[in-house]
């Protein structure tokens, strides 16, 4: 199958009557309409083998991960998804891959109206390369220099069981069967949380998506909006949907599992924002509007650092890295 | 160096006071604010080290031809380049190679003031995927779909020389190392025809660029528009800058690979373009703004078909498959 047969057979629909997109795939560039007073929220995040997935994972996870991982940015900076394109290299055609793969990527892209409007194929190393379009209105994007001291921080969803997921899959813990099953959907098909962004906009006072950690990735706020934090680990750790496990004999072993998994785990896609507390009310109503649960887990201060303390208020020593692409 | 350092240190730089770009590097989104009554054109390439370039390239040359080929897309849409964005893959993080790559890179950038705004790194086999955005007054984009019987055919610059470099550094030919260094100049670092692209809006009736070999890329305009097409070959052979090779003992054998490199050589990132005869003077007033020689190499006609001729008018048998990625 040629490079041409390849895209219009998997990746090329009719075009929807979306008044945005003005051109779809199958020319030089697509071309966008943005409406009048909208601004383009864009970003791109390549996924590689052995890094972002294994090389034995379901094509229809990957095809719903691949965009699900940029859409999440899109919510981070409450914008509305529009269209995306997609750069694929691939080792050799394999057709039924390609079907599952596609499959699972646009079936992600309808339900968030987000039409494919071009890209490249070659041959290589496995690796997906998605750029992303939505729409904002002109200066209502959430950005990551907005926190002020006395903001509190809110995280969306549950946090860690993407780790936890991965750390059971290449054998370091052992987990029930129906536990790793519901971890491992959080692994490899997040959920973005694209309509709590948009929510958010005119609430948050700052957002960021979760991807490499919760704790390294607040750090990008803290330094973006010059301020600290204080977060309460406990409040934290609760986050984690597979809390049950973490009891009994073991406990002080997992706990500190737990934390590792909901502090720094990475692979999220939640969302983490602040908002001033006379918000609480309004962030609970977004929270309602967009169906996503939201958990209160620490305060914005106007000392710079990230404060980690128990429910007791003790501070905790430990360093909870985060999830570095170069090891840092 | 982590990861976030690496994108500070080599990829981001000062906001330009330019109001297109609202927003750069650094957030989880970049934003445009496209100007009233402007498209956004939007192409995506991904760059495999083996297939698109060999594995000790000089990171220079590869910067600049990673995003050349890209602003050759938005020149083959008529759309002014404003900005791109990079998600890099690398096997390790080499100072040096990231430094000249950078240089490369951004120093084509500048030269077209199209502003790096996001991006992605990761570790992985070397993948360079852009994606690049233009603006282009809405409706007046130059489309793959509008050529029409009795329409000129026109290519810019010169053909097929990449193409002999190529065949010249696999050692499959030999070449003097002048003529060698000259091709290699058009292999390693092309001229995206962007001034051209932009000059042709209104002139042209369609057009697009020269990745893949021209026979088989000006497929792409007749399928689009439903029409057929006469080329003249020795007119076409005559724009490859080397001609002066093809003479003496060997000529009949060098004819051959001088149409092959001219009709079928992949990699010119020259555009070809459609207009009315009666607009040859505008096309030569456009050609002569943008300081881009063109050359008229046939006619488009209603009958289905490329057909080949030479200058003598004979038909010529030889089939010039065009590259493909995948094989075809």
């Amino acid at each position: 199958m040629g490079e041409f047969d390849l895209i219009a057979r998997y990746f090329t629909r009719p075009a929807r009557a979306d008044g945005a997109v003005a051109l779809g795939v199958g020319d030089d560039c697509a071309l966008l309409a943005p409406r009048p007073g909208m601004q383009l929220a864009i970003s791109s995040d390549m996924l590689v083998e052995g890094r972002h997935f294994f090389a034995d994972v379901d094509p229809l996870t990957l095809g719903h991960k691949a965009l699900a991982v940029n859409l999440s940015d899109l919510a981070a900076s409450g914008a509305r998804p529009l269209a995306f394109t997609l750069a694929l290299a691939l080792p050799r055609v394999h057709e039924p891959w390609l079907q599952r793969f596609s499959e699972g990527l646009l079936r992600l892209a309808d339900a968030h109206c987000c039409e494919l409007i071009g890209g490249d194929t070659t041959q290589g190393p496995l690796n997906i390369c998605i750029t992303v379009f939505g729409e904002v209105p002109a200066g209502q994007a959430l950005l990551r220099s907005g926190a002020r001291a006395g903001d509190d921080i809110w995280v969306s969803g549950t946090l860690g069981d993407a780790r936890l997921a991965l750390e059971a899959l290449q054998g370091r813990i052992g987990l029930p069967a129906g536990t790793l099953a519901r971890a491992r959907t959080r692994l490899e098909t997040p959920t973005p949380r694209v309509a709590l962004g948009q929510a958010l906009r005119g609430i948050a006072t700052s957002a960021l998506d979760l991807s490499d950690g919760l704790l390294g990735d607040l750090g990008h706020i803290l330094r973006a909006s010059g301020v600290g934090a204080e977060i309460d680990a406990d409040e934290t750790s609760k986050l984690i949907a597979a809390r049950a496990l973490f009891t009994g004999a073991t406990a002080r072993l997992d706990m500190e599992l737990l934390r590792q998994c909901t502090l720094a785990g990475g692979d999220d896609y939640e969302l983490a924002f602040t908002a001033p507390p006379a918000l609480r009310e309004a962030v609970a109503g977004a929270a309602a509007t967009a169906g996503t649960p939201v958990a209160r887990i620490g305060r914005i201060s106007a000392e710079p650092g990230l404060r980690l303390a128990d429910a007791q208020g003790r501070p905790l020593a430990g360093r909870y890295a985060s999830f570095d692409h170069f090891g840092g």
